[in-house]
Parts: C-alpha cells; structure tokens; sequence
C-alpha cells in the first residue's frame, strides 16, 4: 500500500500504531500488540463519538475512556497526543516508561491529564467504568431537568481478555446489567492471544453470551481490523439501546501489521525490535520517521478534536448558564461539588459521648456517623456487599440506587466485594465531589485488596467501613475472623486504617475519612459493644495517638491500646496506679497519622524515656515493635482465631484486664 | 402433616431440618435458613448418590462434598452425623460453635474428619471442588487401566447466591468448563434470598445461561423443596454428561417449614427463636423433642449409609488388591502418594552455586529448581495466572493439562489469580499428595490473598511462586510494584514468606517449600540478575536466617538482609571492614521460620548485645524493628514506586551500597 493512497483514517490509524510501535521500541519495554490492534476501534471512537475537550481534560460533561487493558496504555497515550492533549507531548511519548515522565509503563491518573483512572491489574479498569457511569447516573438523576440536562455523558471502555477472565469484571458486570447502564459502553478487543498464547488453551467460553446473561446488549464486530464502518455502526447501535450497558466484541488481531509478530503472544509485551519494526513500516505503507505523525493527521484529526472540543464544551456552558438562571440553588450545589468542597457544618452532628453514655459497638457508632452527616453531605454514596444489617450502613434520608432510582445513595452491592471496591473507585475518580464509601466484614478486605491498593495508589477517597474488626466476632469462627488484617491495611501507602476506640473515636475517624479526599480510609470497627471512655477525643485521631489516661509526672509504663483494647488498658491502669504505679495509656487509632506527626507530639506521647511499654491489640504483633520498642512487650493473636462465643474467645486469647496486668507486671520488674 | 404418615425419606430430610434448627438455637447463633431449604436435595444426594465410608472418612476413592454455602454447615454436621461419621456426635451437634467442639460455625476439614475442605468465605467451596475435580483427572489419567479403575469418584458442590455473585466462583468454573471436568456436579441452592433480603435487590442475572457461556451443562429442578423425584432425575442426568461439569439450579425456598420466616432473610444467619421453632414444629409435624432423632431415621438411613459405605471400600479393596497385583509399580506409587511421602532422592538435584556462577535473576533459579525437581516428583502439579514466561513456571518434563490429557502437569490457570489459588487449595485437600504450585506476580498476591489465607488456615500445602519481588522489576510501575506486598504475606499465619538472596537460597526455599505440606509457602522472586554469594547456604534457609558473612570477634554493626538486598550488604561490609569496622551480615530469607528457631541460635545470629543493626529490603519497613531494635534503622520503601527502568528505580529508592554505607556509618557514629 503506498502512502498517497492512505486515507485520512488510516493515516490517523497508522500514527496511533506507529507512535506505540517507535515508543516502546525506543524504550525497550512495553505493549506494542493491543495499540497496533485496537487502533481503527480507538480512532473510530475518539475521532466520532467521544466528547472532550484536550484543552481541559477536566471538563465535567466529558465522556469518560478507560483503557482497562492498560499495559497497552501507549494507545492512549498516543490519542491524548493525536487529539491535541497538552500532557502528552511528542517528548513525553519518546520518554516513555522513564523516570519522571508522564507516560508511565501502565495509566495513572495522578500523573496524566486526561488518564481518568489508574489501570494494569486487569479487571479492575470495566469495573472502574461501572463506577463512573453510575456516578453519571446518580448525577443527573440528580441535577437534570427536563429542559436543562448538565449531566450527560457516556462511560466507554476498551477491555482485553485479560480483563474478561479476571472475576472481579464479573462482578462489576453483573452489577452493571442490574442496574441496566445504557450510558456504558464497552468495546472487547477480542484478539485471541494473551502471554502464555492463544487464549484457547484456557479461555473458550462465550464471552457475549456471559454478558446477555448479566443483562447487556451485545454486538459482534467481527472484522475490527479495517472494517471501520462496522465499529461505528455498532458503536450508533450501543448509543441506541439506553437501558443496558453495551458490549461491543471486536475481534482483531493482536500486533496487526507486524508480518512475523502479528497474531502471536511475542507482539504482546515486548518490543517489535529494529528488524521487525522496519517490515512492519513497510508492510503498513508507512515511509515516516520515528514519532513522526504526518502533517494531514495533524491537520485533519489533532486540529479538529480540538476545535470540536472547544464547541463541545462552549456548548455545555451555555447550557449550563441557562441553568445557573433558572436553578440557582441546584447550580450552586452542582458547583459546590466539582470544586469539591464540603459544606459548612457537614460533621456538626457528629455526637462525642461521655462514660454515662451506653456502651455500644463501635459498628453501630458508625451507622449513628454516617446517617448524623448523609443529610448534609449528599455526595455521600455506598453500601455493603451484602452485610448491610451486619455493617450497618444503610443511609435512612435515602433510598436504594436501583434502575430508575439513580438519584437514590444506599447502593447494593450483592456478595461482590472486589467489584464494590473497585466501583467506589469509579465513583470517586469521576472526580465530582461523590464520596463513596463501602462496606463488608474486616476478614473480606483481603477479596478487596487488589482494588484497595488502587484506592491508594490513585488517590480515591473511597470510606471503607470493615465491621467485626477482631476474634471477638466470636462465633464464626476463624475464616470470619481477621487477625492479620490490621496490620495488612496498615502497609498500604497512602491509605489511612482506623481503629477507633468508643463512640467518640468513631466520630473523630469519620471526620478524618471525609476531608481525605485523596487518601483513601478503612475504619475497622467492633462487633461488641465497647464503654464509651473518659479521656477519649474525637478531634485527637487526627493526631493518630494520643494520652487517653495519664499519670503525675514520667511514666514509669505506656500501655498502648487501639479500638476496643484501649478499655482493656485503661481499666488495668488504674489497678496499677492504684497499686502505687506511674501508668500512662495511650489510644493509637491511626498509627499512620501519628508517624506524621511532628517530632516533639510524638515524643510527648511516646517518650524515648519510657521504654517499659505494652501494646494491646486484638490482632498480629507485627509492626508493634517500633512503638513498643526492643524492651517493650506485645499482647496480639498471631494464630488464627477459633469459633466460640467472642467473650470466651477474648479470654482464651488473653485479652483481658488480667493479662494486661500480668504482662505490665512483668514489664515493670 | 401427621409424624406417622411421614416416610423415611420426609423423616430424614426433616431430622437433617431439626438437628440444624435445634443446633443455632441452642448456640444461639448460626445459619438455619440453608439447611432447612436444602436438605431435600441433600438428602437425596447424600442418600442415593454420594459414595463414601463414615467409618474411614480418608477411604481414597469416596465422592468428594463441599459445602461451598459455608455459613450452612450445620446441614454438613447434620449429614454426617445421620450418615454415622464418628467425628460428629450428637454432642458435637449440642456444642455448636462453642470453644472446643468439632462443630465450628463454619466447616473446617482440620477439626473436622468428613469435612474435605475449609468454607466460608463465599465462593471458594465451588472453586476448591473444580481443584478435587481436577485432581481426580489428573490422577484418573495416570493410575487407572483399561481393566482397573482405581481413581473413580464424582464432586459435588452445594452453592448459593452468595457464591455465585463472587468473582472467584466465575474464574474456576470458566476453567471448569474448559477443562471439561464431567465428574463435577454443582447444586446450586437458588432460594433467592442473600443477607440483605430478596436477590432481585443486587441479582438479576441469569446464573445457568452465564454457566452455559462456561461450557457448562444445566439443568433446572423447580421445585427443590418437595420434588426429591426431580432432584433424583437431575443428578442422574448430570453424571450422564460426561464432558462438562454439571450446574443444576435447584429452586427452592430458604427456611422451609418456618411458618413466619421462610423466604425471608431474617431466616438466613439467625437462630429462629423459641417460638418459630415451635410453631416451625408443628407446620412440618415434628414431634421429636430437642436433638432427637427418629428410630426410623437410625435404622433406615444411618445404618444403610454405614453398612454401604463399609461394602464400597471393599469393593474398592478388592478392585485395588487385583490392580496391585496387576500393576505392582503403578500400586506402589499410588500407595507412596496416599501416604504423603515424598520420593527418596527428590531433592538430589537441586543445584547450589559459587560466586564464580552467572549472576541470573531468582524466578529462573526458581525455574530450574522446578524442573530439578519434577522429574523426581511426580505429583508436583501447577502453572502461573498466563504469566508463564515471566514466571517461568514451566516443567519441561510434561505437556499441558487440558481436557483429554489430564495427565499432564502444567496448569494454564489463564489471568485468574483468585481461582487458582481456591483450584490448588482444592488440589492439595484431595488428599493424594499432590502438590499443587502457582504463579504470578508478588504484586497480584493481593488478588488471591482471600484463597491464599485459606491455603493458611486449611493447612493447604501450596506453593506460590510470585516472581517481580520488588520496584527493581522497573518499567511496568507501581501498579505491578510489590512494596508492602512481602510483609502482607509474613503475616499470614501458618504461611512460609521466602526471599532467596541467590541461586543456592532458591534451591533452599523450594526444599522448605516442599517438606511443608501443611504450610503453604510464597516464594517472592526477582526479575533482575543476582550474583552467587560466597556465604549462602541452601539448608540455612530452613532456620530463617543464618550469618552470611562475618568478622572476627563480636560485631560492631549487623547488616540484615533478604533476597535482592543481600548483596547490597556484603558489599557495604566489604568497604566497612576495609576501614577497619567489624561488620556482620545477616540473611533472612524467611523471618516465620527464624522466629521459630531456639533462642540460642537466635541469639547466636542477632546478639542481643549488638543493638547496631541495619535492614535492607526493597520492600515496607513495617515489621522490621523487630529485628533492628530501636537503636537500629531500616532502609525500605513506604511509598509506591514508579515507572521506570529497574536499575534506575533501585539507585532512586536508596538501595545502593553507598546509601547502605551512608545509614551504616551513620549508626556506626
């Protein structure tokens, strides 16, 4: 094929294959395989049907696009650059998978403009999308008006077989046809080659038919290659059907236009080499350089994306002036939320509670949390997997998000708790003022983790609220029981655990949770009902520690305690004082919070002086030693639990004002 | 309904109803609502089809049960209690869910004998079936002739919702479907109802059409309550489909018989109360007292199950005697696998290297060690989540298992994390000495974290090769970066953490990995090239960690090292001893197995005196003061990493000698 006789959209198409062909050739790493397939599907797509602006990536009204295979993340990369983004500039592109730039080995949202969500562990990008169309759906539930609609776009996603193989797109998926998201569209590059080879030595299911019976429409692309018109009509046909979410399998072929490489797992994830990269240019017809794009696509495509975006959202402007005119109230607040400000006074019911107040479970302080700010902080949306009466998280201002009742906040999310986090993650990357929170027993964070680790690595403020945080669940038995979990989360960077002590504590956790909006927080609280206690202080977990009981003068002992072993350790203080000793008990909800704090708050806690010190938590040891220090001691469970009622248990384990005692007598000789 | 017009069959079924009806009630606690609405087809499983021996639970060749409906175990306890299992008494039955008892709140294969494996966490009894499913294949294939059958059984599953919304039950029974497993049977307890009330809340999809996308044959009983004749039928049926795994959608309602909570989630998890339990009583004309069980009941099924199952081993006694004699070799290493004993000589070639071997990376140490090993060990059996030449899991020595050739021995689980560890814990709970592996990257550990910690509890013998141990795996960024991953997994109990520093270490770790078969072990393995060390030692990888290099007399400073960091540390010494300090080095591949070590050789390897002490690993610091005490420090990573090439990433984070001379000298003073 010789170049004059290119079209304008195969020279685009070519551009896109060529500038991930010459990107991950020059850094020696990378996906060549799914830009070089899944090109004609992602120009159709950007260059007829998707609304953005490249101007301002952040224009609400956009229409979302997921990469879910994001290891073919320079396809994106190549677009944001080929429509005319500012963040991927052609020296980005060649410094791809370099230290610094701004095109990272898969797609990060925090450091791509124009990347909506962090994408790579596969699966987790669909699952993304789900949430991001659901955000849309609540939103203009919410705020559109029969003459004025400020909501309103599409969620489109590009996911690969891995993607389609990974349970937790399942998940999602069958949520996504419950809820009937006809604004979703997904497009399957159905390419048949994952790493170990062609997909049918373990993957030979019926995709399509998996997702009629999750409840989506779906259409067969069978030509994705050159059949251009195909993609588009099927893509119109998506658009048409606006009560389900829409499949799209394209079948391609991996690495297209490379003679040898074509149709085989070497195209996947590895570079062309020179050799190869040479045929392949001659095999497409492509006489450019390298990171060359020929002048018509830039004429022709970048020029016009970015014209057609400036109109775009000139046009959603409009609209929304003449809204702003005729509903103030809702624009305001429709404003209040993209700038994502809270509203004054969102936590003035938080209650505190002194000793004479009820002892209750700190799962039940947090339902009397989140309905004391749902009433004034709308953005708040979630629910549990299928634990909503054992959470305790359903909002009473509010009903069920369902199909036709998108406006509502409580959000069922079935037994699905890798999907439900990783649909929060959606929902709080749609970047419009929502803060989803989720729910399940602390044991099940690890069905999670994968999509809890993207919270954090992403920057989601998603609230996960993990109940029946100790053995002291009781009867359930050890696979219920988390025992290591604590500690778990406590790893993850930028995620924030919380353990809070009483009723008080609780409060003080939700308000860290809500004004981190990009960090992400897990709040791990009691089956049991626990005292409410004297010293304790909602404004204090901020500062992750702090002297709950103390002594006159120096300690002679710290007794270090988290959720509902602080009580433990306050009531085996004071025996000791009065026994004549120098006690301080300190409650730790947050150890990463306090491992920011400044060098002198620490060491007014936790004074270097004081070595003789006691950590009682009702979970592993592990990690306790830098608080406790080489002459302190732990009280934990580093075994698995066993099933028996949760009193009995928290004494089998020596969880109790006894064996603190033991242990702090031992401590002080 | 009069107690006297009640058949043998209706008497069993409802003395399966009573004893778990009775059992929550006393416990107070527990799930009665599964139970009352699957014991028809239970009983009809139980009594007409499934073949085992109460009086020998282990017997080879028995039916394989799992109740993937965990939280329902009190229909499992009833079941073998009314079978005449000797492990559950009606004691056992009156102590449910209490300290001590063998009737935990979830069925637990290591309390309980007749319990194959441990359920709870929803869907990972139906992916833990596809793993016995597929290891009678596998050993089918091998052992049995045209004229003896020694390797011959059916697995059946009892399923909920629960286990269908979950994403791990998608990921196996996809597999099972490809792999075509005739002899797996599903019975899916459609009751409609989950934790949060009706299904139709969160679960509209199609359950059989997305099983038939699978590969799957369904069938539909309607009505699961009464019908015992349809149940009978399907079952019949599904063992007659030989080439596909078997879902039959068992309608019925939950709580059957309670007159006010039957169909209603408040029957699902809690004990019906002294008045429903009466009333309950009367609707299905129950006159037994408390726990009793009919005489007809006794006679009629208990007895038959004990006298049946006593004929079928013999008969299976007698079919193995004949094949013995037959086929002497293949009997004798059937009998070694039964007993778990590994070959003699299993171990001979595992290689151990001089500092003058090539530098290579871990994972293809660890791929030589596996292809050392299998030849000699024949039922190693396993493969990676499609990431097999990144893992390099492959054994040379055998082709892939696929349907028509379960005799072979490399898995291709496909990107399918999560189930592949449920499908090996099911492997390694058959029982027959198979000794299942899997792999992927140390990152997506997280992705399989629920079934890995199961692998833990139900002291599942697997071995997971998780290969990119670290940031050092470069380009791919910190969505593929393990940083807090290795310390997530030290804290599992009962779960082996290894990081070989070398070649000989990694010939060390499969050695551990492999003697443990009641402890699953996580091998973390690099991308990048390591040297050989002078010092390393493939036995001194069971003690957890051993002085690698030392000075003469008592050491001013200890350097502690695992895997890749090690011989960052030697070289730091190397240049610290040049200047004239005494430096020691210490390897920790495996911190569980040092902590279990005498407190001599502990001391002998960190004396307490030394309290300089430096640790080096390119993962979180969490969990290290333990060892480096706190005069010590730790050099890590407590943030995610970055994309770029490893090298690069590695000099960035600190993990360069100079660095590690800089925080030695700085503790030096």
């Amino acid at each position: 094929m010789a170049v004059a006789t290119q079209s304008l959209d195969e020279l685009s198409i070519n551009a896109i294959r060529f500038l991930a062909i010459d990107a991950v050739q020059k850094a020696n790493s990378g996906h060549p395989g799914l830009p070089m397939g899944a090109a004609p599907m992602a120009y159709v797509l950007w260059n007829q049907f998707l609304r953005f602006n490249p101007k301002n990536p952040n224009w609400f009204n956009r229409d979302r696009f997921v990469l879910s295979a994001g290891h073919g993340c320079m396809l994106q990369y190549a677009l944001l650059h080929l429509t005319g983004y500012d963040s991927v500039t052609i020296e980005d592109i060649k410094n791809f998978r370099q230290w610094g730039s701004r095109t990272p080995g898969h797609p990060e949202n925090f450091e791509t403009p124009g990347v909506e969500v962090t994408t790579g562990p596969l699966g987790q990008g669909i699952c993304n999308a789900v949430g991001l169309a659901a955000a849309e759906a609540h939103l203009a539930a919410k705020f559109n008006k029969p003459d004025a609609k400020i909501v309103d776009h599409y969620t489109y996603v590009i996911l690969g077989d891995g993607c389609n193989m990974e349970g937790v797109s399942g998940e999602a998926c069958s949520l996504a046809g419950h809820w009937g998201l006809g604004k979703l569209i997904a497009l399957y590059d159905d390419n048949h080659i994952s790493i170990d080879g062609n997909t049918d030595i373990s993957f030979t299911e019926d995709v399509s038919k998996r997702f009629e019976a999750y409840g989506w429409h779906t259409i067969h692309v069978t030509n994705g290659n050159t059949d251009l018109e195909a993609i588009a009509k099927a893509i119109e046909e998506a658009k048409s059907v606006t009560d389900k979410p829409t499949l799209i399998k394209v079948t391609t072929t991996i690495g297209y236009g490379s003679p040898n490489k074509a149709n085989t797992a070497g195209v996947h994830g590895a570079a062309l080499g020179p050799d190869e990269v040479k045929l392949t240019r001659e095999s497409l017809g492509w006489s450019y350089g390298e990171f060359e794009v020929p002048a018509e696509v830039t004429e022709g495509w970048t020029k016009k994306a970015i014209e057609t975006g400036a109109s775009l959202e000139a046009e959603w402007n409009s609209i929304f002036a003449q809204y702003k005119t005729q509903y103030a109230a809702d624009a305001a607040e429709f404003e209040r939320l993209l700038r994502g400000e809270l509203p004054q006074g969102w936590d003035a019911d938080l209650p505190t509670y002194t000793p004479a107040d009820k002892a209750v479970a700190t799962r039940k302080h947090s339902e009397i949390c989140l309905n004391a700010i749902a009433p004034k902080l709308p953005e708040l949306i979630g629910g549990s997997a299928d634990l909503t009466h054992s959470n305790l998280t359903e909002l009473k201002c509010s009903g069920d998000f369902q199909k036709g009742a998108y406006e509502n906040r409580n959000v069922r999310f079935g037994v699905r708790e890798h999907g439900m986090a990783a649909i929060c993650n959606g929902i709080a990357l749609h970047n419009s003022g929502l803060i989803p929170y989720c729910a399940t027993f602390l044991v099940f964070a690890d069905y999670m983790r994968g999509a809890m680790r993207l919270s954090a690595l992403a920057e989601a403020g998603v609230i996960y609220v993990l109940t029946h945080d100790s053995i002291a669940l009781g009867e359930d038995g050890p696979t219920h029981q988390p025992v290591e979990t604590i500690a778990s989360l406590r790893i993850i960077p930028n995620l924030l655990t919380l353990r809070p002590a009483d009723g008080t504590e609780t409060s003080g956790a939700y308000k860290v949770a809500v004004v981190n909006r990009k960090r992400p927080s897990a709040l791990a609280l009691t089956r049991q009902n626990l005292p409410n206690l004297a010293g304790s202080s909602a404004d204090k977990v901020a500062q992750g520690a702090y002297v709950i009981a103390d002594c006159d003068g120096t300690p002679e002992l710290i007794l270090i305690g988290t959720g509902s072993e602080v009580s433990l350790c306050i009531a085996a203080a004071e025996q000791l004082t009065a026994a004549g000793h120098k006690v301080r008990v300190v409650s730790m909800p947050c150890m990463e919070l306090f491992d920011e704090q400044s060098a002198e708050y620490k060491e007014s806690v936790l004074p270097a002086a004081v070595t003789k010190r006691l950590s009682v938590e009702a979970g592993t040891t592990f990690g306790w030693a830098r608080y406790v220090g080489s002459e302190g001691a732990s009280i934990g469970t580093d075994t698995f639990g066993a099933s028996a009622p949760g009193g009995v248990l928290m004494e089998k384990f020596g969880f109790t004002v006894e064996n603190v005692l033991d242990k702090a007598k031992a401590l002080l000789g």
